[in-house]
């Protein structure tokens, strides 16, 4: 048992246990007018620190057992890059996130991770020792503050990611590695089980992949990965974290390639019933750290913890809110709406868009 | 100017200013995990006060003129029969609900307005004493805190919200008054026109629309009443918050006789840039309280603001993190996101559903 | 008994007989590569009769009790103005179209009707005179030949068919008048009722709709024209034959303001279940010569005379090529298929498009 | 040059020139009312000549360089199991199918192709003595009559396929081979590089793929079959004839698995454009015999004369009737339609379905 008499994230993942992830930060609290579209950059730990402590608030809730800092996009080359906070230093950001995180992840028994993501300085430059000395500036801030373990996430190449994981091992901490990739592999064209092979090589004890695909893709992805770690003789846990919408057109740039992206994509959100068959065919490929990312609100992180609270044995403290498979339906007025109470009929649902003139796939930009 | 050195609501409207309202509280709050859906009482004003409050910020921020209480279903036999809180007053509620509005209004500048709604008294016995003293019962709570207006809104028949008004009307203060209707009328059979008139007749002071239908129907409803009243020689400000979702299909009783309600409305909801052509169309159909209901984040609200900037002289303080029409894209690495950039783009765009085993209309269940 | 020992049309109708139509020839003729798209003039009469000749055999084999003459857009002044056709007449094409109608007619007991349709010359000078001589000339070719009743059909303005049933009305057979309207009325904004008011009074004994819109559509506009006739006291039998593709988003023009007229048209098309439900709604809208035109083809009219059979009392010849809903796939090698042999399967079914690019509806042109 | 101054099938493919294959019979004559769905047979060769004449002639005039003759399911035991015909044999079937095909072909200058089919014999027992037989007699009475060459066509097994050919080369005729499989192989999954190797062997002078699933992936599969043949240093000409439906969820039994087979196909048909892409795309895989299958009628292959016609130098009869790409459209009344005149707008059109309850995609029953 660590300092606060919980479990850390290894000690679960060993034991066996689920752990449920948090859900998305940059593009909700872009949504409730915190972040900035384009920029994307976290500035609203310091600028508008109620928001971001109520969102973490509202992923423990529904029974995340990890919260993130929100230090998305938080090297300093990106802060300066996107030109968006000119009186704020990533210092400052990183250091407030940190606060926020803990501060929330105590009102439960929640873990914190310290999050790194992919620099625009190693697109540029390809400089080794450049991209770790931003990596290690921020986990020196995030080492001044009171995190359990680290994430590198939000990666297109298998390299920087595992430049990251280096840096970040040194710290003596867990690190979780996640990248944005798709089936057919990174940028570099590195298929997925040869990137985890590289990230676990590189130090990583949890690897997978978030953000840019849907569940689907994405736990094709993970599989990847898995088979080939088994093929290298390799062990990591596995840990999924998708997008919220529903991506079948896309291929190796993900969401950002799609028409709807960023400003149109509502019309793709999953429902909570897509994210009970996301988490069961999660758990049935072995995964075990399952959240999400872009597009997750509280409710699909909720449909997570239900989906799996016999594994569990719980339920969180939003699914007081909550009846099970829409049960609460029961007492509505309407009876066609009381016939609404019960897992078959959401299980089935094709749920219609109202827009006849939208189709249902785009052209990817990168076709 | 009233007491804290602001136009109060009919001097805006007579004044002929836009007056932005808030958004959807209940199926937001729901999504959020403090809401439970089939009861939708607003015990979280209470249970969960930071929750409340940091929504109603979200709205502020986005430009809202008023900040409605958050009290929806609060009347007492509403609250029994739902059974979902049994150790909450409807009074606590009401109190904490007032309280809550006013706090956050006042980071700002907006009005708090005190909100009535619907209740199954009327269904059971139309019992116009005992409905009526349910609503005078809520009234005299407001009425101990410090609100500015009130506003019956979410009746589907116009008998009970006429009822509604003659109460509130005994407070001297300004009343709006909204219902739940299609162009076809309320539930009784009454068009929109003889809506409007007898609500205007009963002492509202404002009329108009919410929830349940799109713009596009909410827009043509409120035309129907605004028709109505200049036939019968009345006069009143028009006020509109439909629903966030597309109901192209929905007749008399809304979205909730689709089969995505509640729990699979994603799919429906609008973009900013729906938002964008709604805040014109009711502009230009001459309603000059401009909201939503529920489905309209804060974003959206945001999206009026935007809209209507010339109109209203100004940015709401969330403009400070999104750019006009997509601006910020300019900076993304990509070409393809850079040529979203502009107006042009995102009002031609026809989303994707990302869905191609699901239709694009429904049979609603009341048809 | 007429001269055949067959019924003529209005004892059969007047008997309360069910009379089958026949289908499109002009679209399909186009489609087997007789018609010139654009001109869609009939001079494949003359130039291809053996192509002609087998379509009218194939509508007689699926129960057609009516063939029209392949005269449409045969009027002098429309064959000039198309210049599709410089060393054949129009004389030339509607005898041969009489004599082709009539030779396959003689296969089964078919009636022959002649048919006109609206010239361009209305529309240019809206002269009378000038007007009725042209129809006045096609049926003077026609009674020269071998027919049975006229039909006046594709009119835009009920002035226009009004003046070709006077003449027609003239010769002293039966006649039947059918516009291209939708319920919104004809192009000078007189509704269906009038319309069908003004036809009747001008001689009409048959009054309908047929072409440009989908059954829905048509069967509407044709309940209108009956509560039109029964208003003004009058009575005539009523007729239709709608556009065989699906035209929901159409107003006053139809089908030809859709985008994909003519020429992608196809996934808009009517399946056999279409019009079962069709036929059956026209039957109960009290229609009794029911048939189809533009998209129409043989397995379609097959499928009016088998949902109507029990009423006809008989099945056509083509119905031996067909199982009743789909009987016959019982002996499919697939188990999946032969579950399809059934009539619940087919009614239930809601088809994919195969386009998941495509939307579900369009903008009309003229909307 | 041959006996009737043409040149043959493998002079013409030898010399580079584009052949242009018929469209599909049994799925066009079933909606004529010529065909039993459920049976597939070709007794209307016997029955109902003129109506496969008048197929044939269509075929022709829309510029097709072969006609097959109407034998599908034309073996004994094929034609016994379906028990659709009771007094007319195969052997009458077969002898006036080719008499039809020979005096239409004639017409022009087209070749006839000899036709044999899939047995169900083979299904049963896989008894290559038996299987032979069966195509034995066929082609004695082929052989009895005027045919150019032989196509065995509609093979989901490749060693039955490789019979047929084995058996139609004792004749001394060019043979043709296409199966039905999609780019996973055929039915015994023997990819579609080996099937053609063994085609090949089997003595095919072309080989390909027909019917069952779209030209997107009908195409593919003729690419891995031209690889396949490559890597084993065997050549041979390349041919296809696609259904004319699209079909992108369809895997290994193709369009039979869709929820619309056979009976609610026409929102998945293809438009002309869409046929104009596939003729040059499948010219662009360098395969040189381009025809169509079920869903292919005259306007489609008359769309491959269009698209090919600089290859070819010449436009077949039918274009006659038709402009190209729209031009035709130029003289209409309405200018929305003149607007149509021209390829751009054909070519970018995402044509609406009309229906919209249906989704784009459906499950096949054999996923």
């Amino acid at each position: 048992l660590g300092s606060r008499g919980i479990l850390d994230i290894l000690e679960r993942l060993n034991a066996g246990e689920v752990v449920v992830g948090d859900g998305g930060m940059v593009l909700q609290l872009e949504r409730r007018g915190y972040v900035k579209a384009g920029h994307w950059t976290p500035e609203a730990a310091v600028q508008h620190p109620e928001a971001v402590r109520q969102l973490h608030r509202e992923f423990l809730r529904a029974g995340a057992d990890v919260l993130q800092t929100f230090t998305f996009y938080c090297s300093e080359d990106k802060l300066e890059l996107s030109g968006n906070v000119t009186d704020i230093t990533g210092t400052q950001i990183n250091e407030a996130a940190c606060d926020l995180a803990r501060e929330v992840a105590d009102e439960g028994s929640a873990l914190v991770a310290g999050c790194v993501s992919q620099t625009p300085c190693y697109l540029e430059n390809h400089n080794e020792a450049e991209v770790k000395s931003l990596f290690k500036k921020q986990m020196d801030e995030f080492l001044k503050k009171d995190i359990d373990f680290f994430i590198a996430e939000f990666f297109r190449y298998a390299e920087e990611a595992a430049w990251a994981v280096e840096v970040l091992k040194t710290s003596g901490k867990t690190v979780g590695a996640t990248m944005c990739i798709s089936p057919h592999g990174d940028m570099s064209g590195l298929p997925p089980g040869d990137c985890a092979v590289r990230l676990v090589k590189a130090g990583a004890d949890i690897v997978g992949v978030n953000c840019h695909l849907d569940p689907t893709a994405c736990i094709q992805t993970v599989k990847l990965m898995r088979e080939g770690l088994e093929r290298a003789g390799l062990k990591a846990h596995l840990m999924i974290q998708p997008l919220g919408c529903h991506t079948p057109e896309c291929n190796l740039t993900g969401y950002i390639s799609l028409p709807e992206y960023p400003f149109a994509l509502e019309c793709r959100s999953l429902t909570r019933w897509d994210v009970h068959k996301y988490a069961r065919e999660a758990y049935e490929a072995g995964i075990r750290y399952i959240g999400g990312c872009c597009g997750f609100e509280a409710y699909h992180i909720r449909a997570i913890s239900e989906e799996l609270r016999a594994e569990r044995g719980f339920l969180p403290p939003a699914s007081e809110k909550h009846g099970l498979w829409g049960a609460a339906l029961e007492m509505h007025t309407k009876p066609w709406v009381r016939a609404r109470a019960r897992r078959e009929y959401w299980e089935n649902l094709l749920p219609a868009s109202g827009r006849p003139r939208c189709p249902s796939m785009a052209k990817p930009a990168d076709e």
